[in-house]
């Protein structure tokens, strides 16, 4: 993409209101604009690592036999009430139409899914089956300061899993973890990231959540470094031992939920009547799980866990574009650059074309900063602001070398890469 | 995909509480769910076309120029108060946050790309400029009964364009109408598709709405034959004449709006202050437009106008898949299987899952009916109201020829294509 024909552009100032360091910096770096309190627009850059997080998910979803549908976010009352959380479930958004019917904004869907499930699932034959959607979600929050990490409209992806049996689904539930560390891994997050023991309501004794380890962190969790794993805050008191080794030693730091996963039973397979015809001709409650993972969310833990001082440093498959191309001309003495002629700076703009055009061709992606009137110095900074994976200068001073200048956002360190390498070299 | 895996199943009853022919026919062959009046569920063969509709839309708005963002769906009450459409606007959601703060759902977004475009355009430099996103609205309709022809949740591609002047915008929406064509071209809706005059508002004498003719079209519009363009009813009394031609000869037909557009002018700048410094150095208002096209409504559109009896005749492009393959084996004589010895049973399974694996290897999408006990009339019943473009049997009357038979579904010829030519026909 032309960075001249991006209608967004970095902000130096910190934005008013905003106190969360991945909107502060999401928002300068002109991902996404906020609309109101935990509210916003994804912006060209942003909406693409968004996609590419999505894509990521939608991939190891699908690999472990995922379907993919999507639900809708009005919600009829009558569901809710059917599970008797209308009143009880925390945070819903509520809302009348013009015909006095009352809607919820979708927080989760296992009042849609497991009616709709019903329509077609009806012999053990047809078990198990596992379905999801990425979809915008709502949450009536009192206060919305996290940025992407809590907001009021954020993006989720949740899995729902139907068994005839707990042992089905625990064999899944093991399946499903091992696919929630492998999106971990592709966005940059695993070496962070810890499975969780949380509470788990009335089904089974624990639930598990994937918790990053940053300052940016709500929660706080208990870290057995034996085994890798945590406990949440909120059971550390019943659950004084980790549930591994038995082991008492723990690490306590601050962390943000990425994900969590549920074992269901037949909470709500029962009061929908969700049934299905057994081996033996009898009918058996369906036995569900569920598994959630917010993109956004995701998007803003990689802000928190993976920038420096001068900006974000996206991992590779979830950046925006893998390389920022800047065209650098010197722009601080205009009479040499006339005294030199012309030849030399249509040269830079002719060889910065081309590296874009064959960059693209081979399918690398690349933003490339083509603006004129704009300083060395400001380009510099954008790219790192931005923070795709690697940088590519092209100046007066590497095509004396009759090459372009390679680094890494990640590294300090610079190459010479000689323009018939460049192909190569990504 | 193999059908024997998809948690779907065809339904041969006609949905209750379901009047429209759209509706209807994809909840009974399984493309969605209805979850409550004018609110429906993609399943996995919906979102499928859902999808390739919006990748289409998507592409022709990329060719043109256009950004892709995406805007939220709560949206806050200041905003519409800023253009005066909080209390004006029909059919807006309203909806109150546990802080008090009132939101509308978003039914058009006019009253956030305004704002937004502010904080990043200054000069007539960086215009023009090109946004649009593809997102979730909300209507608060009384009724509710044309299926996805109009929602209460329903997607909507929305495009914004901002101008130094009425001469850019003008330009830019004779670019976009052709764009629009291009949609309706790849989504199989152009022969019946018009462009059609109704009313402009404040600023330009006309609008443009894109009207599909079928007889489940909520609109009446007046063709003029000779130069096939039309007049929406709600002005043919003021625009009595044609406004290509001058001529008075029109028909009147049914039809369905598959897509707006309006040229604003400053009716949106104005109000939240979206001004620029033209060449001049003066502040001048941006001149905006807006284009509409919703991908449901595209996609119910699509099934009004290509259907048979016996199902849907889906336009290649947007097909779930191209082909549905049907391993028939015969079901009638289970004796007689039993005689001819279960290797010839065996070759038919060995020969469809070798079609198929070769077919998604050729990166043609394949539905595979591999389903067992169920009946060669069941599978060709179930093809033909999926209706995917191309329909390949395999059984033993065809292997016996050594091939496979192929038939359109869009025709009622079948043809043997040999084993080894099948990847080529595709």
């Amino acid at each position: 993409m032309l960075q001249s024909k991006l209608f967004t552009k970095t902000v130096k100032e910190l934005p008013k209101d905003e106190i969360s360091f991945n909107a502060q910096t999401l928002i300068r770096a002109g991902f996404i604009d906020k609309v109101t309190a935990g509210v916003y627009t994804f912006l060209p850059l942003g909406l693409k690592v968004h996609n590419k997080i999505c894509d990521i998910i939608r991939e190891e979803m699908n690999a472990i036999g995922g379907q993919e549908i999507l639900m809708p976010a009005l919600t009829p009352k009558n569901v809710w009430q059917t599970t008797d959380r209308w009143d009880s479930f925390d945070a819903l958004f509520k809302l009348a139409g013009v015909d006095k019917k009352e809607y919820a904004l979708g927080a989760t869907h296992e009042e849609i899914i497991t009616p709709l499930v019903k329509k077609y699932i009806f012999s053990y034959k047809e078990l198990p089956v596992y379905i999801y959607q990425i979809q915008t979600k709502f949450r009536n929050e009192l206060r919305a300061k996290a940025g992407l990490i809590r907001g009021r409209e954020f993006s989720m992806k949740d899995l729902y899993s139907f068994h005839k049996d707990e042992e089905d689904l625990d064999k899944y539930y093991e399946i499903a973890k091992k696919a929630y560390f492998k999106i971990y891994d592709r966005c940059g997050l695993s070496d962070k990231t810890y499975l969780t023991f949380a509470t788990g309501g009335a089904f089974s004794k624990y639930s598990h959540e994937f918790q990053t380890l940053t300052s940016a962190g709500e929660d706080t969790i208990y870290i057995c470094d034996d085994c890798k794993i945590a406990i949440n805050e909120e059971i550390i008191k019943e659950q004084e031992t980790c549930p591994k080794c038995g082991g008492k030693k723990f690490r306590k730091e601050k962390a943000v939920e990425v994900g969590n996963i549920f074992k269901l039973g037949a909470r709500f397979s029962k009061p929908f009547g969700l049934q299905f015809i057994n081996e033996g001709g009898k009918k058996q409650d369906v036995i569900m799980g569920c598994y959630g993972m917010g993109p956004s969310r995701v998007m803003a833990t990689i802000v928190e866990v993976h920038h420096d001082g001068r900006g974000i440093i996206w991992p590779e498959e979830i950046a925006p574009f893998v390389a920022s191309l800047l065209k650098i001309k010197n722009q601080k003495s205009p009479a040499a650059r006339r005294a030199a002629g012309q030849a030399k700076i249509k040269n830079i703009d002719e060889i910065s074309n081309k590296i874009y055009t064959d960059l693209q061709a081979h399918g690398v992606e690349v933003l490339y900063d083509d603006r004129e009137n704009i300083s060395a110095g400001e380009k510099f900074a954008d790219a790192d602001l931005i923070g795709c994976p690697y940088r590519i200068v092209v100046s007066e001073k590497t095509l004396a070398k009759d090459s372009v200048e390679v680094k890494r956002r990640d590294s300090e360190k610079c190459e010479f890469v000689k323009l018939k390498e460049i192909i190569n070299y990504f």
